[in-house]
């Protein structure tokens, strides 16, 4: 079975090929284009509030010394990635260099030379032919796991995502085939550490939340981003962020709503732009009396978030600057896991609920 | 249902505080002992082939003022540990520190500063009650996942290791109370890698071997090899490790067969002192024409393989010794993932499956 991913990867690399064909029938140098994705072409769309790339392109010539190595391998990794989808593999990144590697015949010149040159290649692909890593069968970092009431289907497997003891099934980073059969769950709750994943498992919080507890161990890999954004806009489930009350927490928030500078191409395709933020906020350490488990602010720290307040999200967001200031202000910043100083329960049975009851959200 | 392993600890942590009580009584200053952890007291057991601790023990006194805040804080670790057992909670190593951090009454002092303290002072109780920290409900980071034809049972749910589509069972912190249920297995293969775990799940590799597929991603946390070791022991699975070939992998495999210098006195419950090494080793190179797939050694690769040439499980192992000689000569490390030159579906196919018929393992 051909999945409607697999369907239209396979439609445009034919479309690629196709065009690339033409050109050299043609008697032309072939050449393809795709957006420029240097820093000054992203931008910041106040409409469907995500990064996006602008308008700017460029082009990519056989016969122009300074692009022909990349042309060259530019095909190879569209024909390669043709055999995954069509063999239903998928490959990670480091496979797909190795699998590609070989020297070029009559000289000594190697078709890749590491994984980062395959890989931008693969960016560039990806622009072009406007189509997701994943959708090519390159994956992402399998890491990060999901329980909650929601039954998939993959890879001619049915099986649910709760009532699997105290793990969880661990997200692949292939997701695109996943298919949603029930769920029952009015939210997901994305939470930043692992950690608190095994508390929130073990305290039943996806049955008294109703919600998907998600996870992606520390800054959510692209693998879990796309699935969390798969299942906001399939199954209709808004996003709240449960991460550490500091710029780093802040930081996993802003990827998970408006996508990342190096992935701006892709914004639509992984953030989700109404995610909402339930905490740590810094008013919890007062409201919940967790003064003394606060933790120091380091340099780096005052450095990320003067960086966060030039972001344009936040900077337009009197919550948000309120926040920032403050931390700057108290010098401390608070973990999810500084909650168990009221009792191991205390988040699953007061924090949570409350938060979710009243919908006390950060933009 | 308390568990075996819950009421073993549950009788130590009584039988400790019996003791201090008695002590007490009889107008002693109460004390513990416990082995001593530092280097000088670790042993490399030829018998039972793993590191462990010799015979100096340390004494831990309450009216020592050297000792006075340490053994304050074992009382309070031991104390609530016994109350997550009660509650079968389990908590992660910072969300302990969280839960004991409070003041001391009429005193500026914390009970702990930072959680290498609570970490280290429960370091201190594994070794002199001899019991795990997850006996103790404190649990290892929850990474790494396995695949494969085994039903387990785990707080109150019953499910299979198979059939999770692309993904595994993301193997919990805590897997003390696991019940294995049915299996279908000739051996575990444990996996440094989250992509050719991801490989080898797609191949089905599991199903044309007849194996459990573990990944620890990347060195094995804790929580992966306890359950390994008590596959290992309760299913009598053999080991088999499959890593990449230069002195990290050799080392992940060093770790898992016998022990850590750090966990020397849990080694018992750990190490694998069996298991048997299947790849990647520098006669693959050859044997499977990776020749040019192969990566340049940096110094810090070098200077491990000298200090790994003095390990005596190495030092005294002429195939061990001619592998990490033949890699300092060659001056290349090889990855699992440069089998994918051969073709996607050769690590599955031929490798594998060679190696493993033909016994073709290092000691």
């Amino acid at each position: 079975m051909v999945s409607k991913s697999d369907k239209m990867a396979l439609e445009r690399i034919r479309e690629f090929g196709k065009q690339l064909l033409e050109q050299i029938k043609r008697g032309e140098s072939p050449y393809f284009q795709m957006p420029t994705r240097t820093k000054g072409n992203v931008m910041f769309e106040e409409g469907d509030k995500t990064l996006s790339l602008g308008g700017r392109m460029s082009t990519r010539r056989f016969l122009n010394y300074a692009h022909t190595r990349k042309f060259m391998q530019s095909v190879m990794i569209a024909a390669a990635t043709m055999e995954y989808i069509k063999s239903d593999r998928t490959v990670g990144k480091r496979e797909l260099y190795y699998n590609l590697k070989h020297s070029l015949p009559n000289s000594k010149q190697n078709t890749f030379e590491d994984d980062t040159e395959s890989g931008s290649v693969l960016d560039d692909l990806e622009a072009s032919l406007n189509i997701l890593r994943e959708q090519f069968h390159v994956i992402a970092k399998g890491r990060g796991s999901i329980y909650g009431d929601l039954d998939l289907r993959q890879a001619g497997d049915e099986f649910s995502c709760k009532g699997l003891g105290r793990g969880g099934w661990l997200i692949p980073g292939y997701t695109e085939d996943v298919e949603f059969l029930n769920y029952n769950a009015d939210f997901i709750l994305a939470i930043e550490n692992d950690a608190m994943m095994s508390r929130l498992i073990e305290e039943k919080a996806w049955k008294k939340l109703n919600c998907l507890l998600v996870t992606g161990e520390g800054m959510f890999p692209r693998g879990v981003r796309r699935f969390v954004k798969r299942m906001h806009e399939e199954l209709k489930l808004p996003v709240i962020a449960f991460v550490d009350g500091d710029p780093w927490g802040f930081y996993i928030y802003s990827v998970l709503k408006y996508g990342s500078i190096q992935l701006a191409h892709l914004s639509d395709r992984y953030a989700v732009p109404d995610a909402k933020y339930l905490g740590m906020t810094m008013d919890d350490i007062e409201t919940y009396g967790l003064e003394h488990v606060t933790e120091k602010l380091k340099d780096i720290d005052r450095k990320k978030i003067k960086e966060e307040m030039q972001y344009p999200w936040f900077k337009h967001s009197p919550e948000w600057m309120r926040q920032l200031k403050l931390m700057a202000e108290k010098g401390v910043r608070i973990e999810q896991q500084a909650l168990a100083n009221k009792s191991l329960a205390f988040v699953a049975e007061k924090y949570l609920p409350e938060k979710v009851e009243e919908g006390k959200f950060l933009p």
